[in-house]
């Protein structure tokens, strides 16, 4: 009897608990398979959908109980991931039509009937499209997707893990730098600009909002995509928070932009010597304070650090990441295909929630942006209703182990799956 | 009988831990006073010595002890900080003798002798020349530095308070990140560049080489401002690195510059309609890896994130911030006067220390740069004394109180003492 394998793949841009999921996954895995003889080994993409095109499969039976659970407390993506989109397998003058039958002749090569692909919109679409081809090709595979991003804008799911622990990261150092300079302003910075990422929805700004509480009230702009960005209503904005409360601190989302979809990043900058420069929103806003309002300022990028912050993640999220990565593969044994595991919110106070299910037809893209109602009638802030929302995500802070100062991360010995087929030619 | 009483003021850019050690201060103070009734009050500088100087000062008295005991959980400063330098008092021209006056005026006012002046370098300046004033006019008045700079270059001391938990978090960042980048660097990004503080001495810069262990080597290249900055050199370095390891972490002092002293970050950034930008060291050195090396590239620049991030911070850091503070007092119930509290190493495996003390005419205007003997012979790493030194310093993670998803920090009356003087006109 040949035993039925799996696969797991990681995609797009990795998360403090995309490997939490992993964890899910491969124990839920174990322990099917430890009572089902039908089942046999799980594999990983080496660096997600990339590797399995090209037959470079890492065995997950090779890494130990104790490693896995640790998986929870690694940020970045322990088995790599990768930002690579598979063309149209319908176009049959594309190359995707080779790639899908590479991807199927890699599944049947190694007897891979379960694929467990952890991403976000364009995965969910890569793996209804996988599943479709093998119907019609009448390969018995079930495909599983395992949400994942930072950027929160998965349909049919209450939020999607990763999202919470970025938004713990912001809403926490919004605070924390907040203090600083407010303990300052007198003689020194009044304004502080913090840039986040979020490219087409303001999810991430917005959580720097769950800073500004009844006990702490901050003087906090919030700077989002959905908003058009208008230069003089900005610094009017900014002139009065430094009178009311002697500083301001603005969170500005990568992505805002102007009422004609201009982003501020993309500026044109060139040094002395005429070079073009990289942009950034922050940079931007500051020299506009600077140079506008004359108030001394500072500025900060938080880039890849705010998503791969793990020592400050959202207790919350890690279990979903966990929850979703289990119920994968609970689906799968359930015979279910095409579907995505979902966070299914039951109650808000005490925030409650609980695992479903949604047909990958209606999550494959679609993109959830925030809704008119989360934003401020300033447009600078977010609404009760915001933060009912978001202040479940980032509830309890998640344990981790740590030695010598610094995060204990395990080492994986990533052992490769002999290969079976001839090498991909893409 | 007129009791003593006694003035705390915080100075300079905040720290992670400075409130530490105004907890240290003020419950030390607390204990002396119960034990003598010659001692009074404990007041505090609102702003620092801004608030001296206009009388603004702040009853801690009017503080609970578990407001107290909470302040070694919040980051920035809790009475107010300031950066201002007063004049010199020796040249009767200038304003700095006006200023001298007025202190020693309020601290008359109110029957403060006891000072406790919380800073850096130009803090120890200030402190001993206030004390030195204070003698010549025969004024009973103790004054004792209480160390505290994340910059790490105050000389007779092993540490300076809040150091600690900056180099925690950029070891903590640059570990984090890398694996984030590692995990997507054969479709994505190959080099991050993370700026961090160190105008002068690249101390926190230094501190991301920890992340670089045995169990997890680190392609990481730090540029200090100690090593001349050599545009070649530095991008056949980060080629070397991606091409061993696939991609490159660049942690680089705000202070890098090239042999001509020139600051990198100093760039004359114009947007395209020619208005000047503020620059930063890590959008050049992006924009140059860009541009030279065609490689993906992301950067990041944590700027008051690092020095506030108060929920990774180094418990050693922490607990010497408290002694520091307990033991200025100590100090002054000595008859101690003119003196810094310090940190002694006593061993390095394991790492032990003790309190000290300094005299201010030796710790005044003395600046300690990083040994030659903690760069490495690449000038891009750091070297084995560098990491004995290091290490000790980031241990231990400083536990804090959280609710709702974000650290819990309390809330100060901050009430004002009367004031009793005319009205201060600089």
């Amino acid at each position: 009897m040949t035993r039925s394998n799996a696969l797991y793949a990681q995609s797009g841009g990795v998360t403090a608990v995309i490997n939490a999921s992993a964890a899910g996954v491969i124990e839920a895995w174990r322990r099917a398979a430890a009572k089902d003889a039908k089942l046999g080994k799980l594999y990983a993409g080496r660096n997600g959908i990339v590797g399995v095109l090209a037959e470079d499969l890492i065995d997950t039976t090779r890494e130990t109980d104790a490693v896995i659970a640790a998986l929870r407390h690694v940020p970045g993506g322990a088995f790599g991931s990768c930002r690579f989109k598979l063309g149209d397998p319908a176009k049959p003058e594309g190359k995707g039509a080779a790639q899908f039958d590479r991807l199927l002749a890699v599944f049947q090569a190694h007897a891979i009937r379960y694929f467990f692909y952890n991403g976000g919109g364009d995965s969910a679409d890569t793996c209804l499209k996988v599943s479709q081809l093998a119907l019609a090709r009448g390969y018995p595979l079930q495909a599983i997707h395992v949400p994942k991003t930072i950027d929160n804008d998965l349909p049919l799911t209450d939020t999607c893990p990763g999202f919470g622990s970025v938004a713990k990261y912001v809403a926490v150092s919004t605070r924390e730098a907040s203090l600083d300079v407010a303990s300052m302003a007198s003689t020194s910075t009044r304004v502080f600009v913090l840039e986040v990422m979020g490219r087409h929805a303001g999810w991430i700004a917005a959580a720097a909002g769950l800073a500004d509480t009844p006990t702490h009230p901050l003087p906090l702009l919030i700077l989002l995509p959905e908003v058009p960005f208008d230069e003089t209503r900005f610094l009017d904005a900014v002139r009065a928070k430094v009178d009311a409360f002697g500083y301001c601190t603005v969170v500005a989302s990568e992505g805002a932009q102007t009422a004609d979809g201009k982003f501020l990043s993309d500026q044109g900058l060139r040094d002395a010597f005429g070079h073009a420069q990289l942009g950034g929103v922050a940079p931007l806003l500051a020299g506009l304070v600077k140079d506008q309002l004359k108030l001394k300022v500072h500025w900060a990028v938080s880039d890849y650090l705010q998503r791969s912050a793990r020592h400050v993640a959202s207790a919350t999220d890690l279990a979903q990441a966990v929850a979703v990565g289990k119920a994968a593969v609970a689906l799968a044994m359930k015979g279910r295909n095409r579907v995505m595991a979902t966070i299914e919110r039951t109650a808000n106070k005490p925030y409650a929630w609980r695992i479903g299910a949604a047909e990958l037809d209606k999550v494959a893209n679609v993109e959830r942006t925030m809704p008119a109602e989360f934003i401020g009638a300033d447009g600078y802030s977010i609404t009760p209703a915001a933060r009912r929302y978001l202040l479940p995500l980032i509830q309890g802070e998640a344990k981790a182990p740590w030695q010598d100062g610094l995060p204990l991360h395990p080492t994986l010995k990533r052992a490769p799956v002999a290969k079976k087929l001839p090498a991909y030619v893409p």
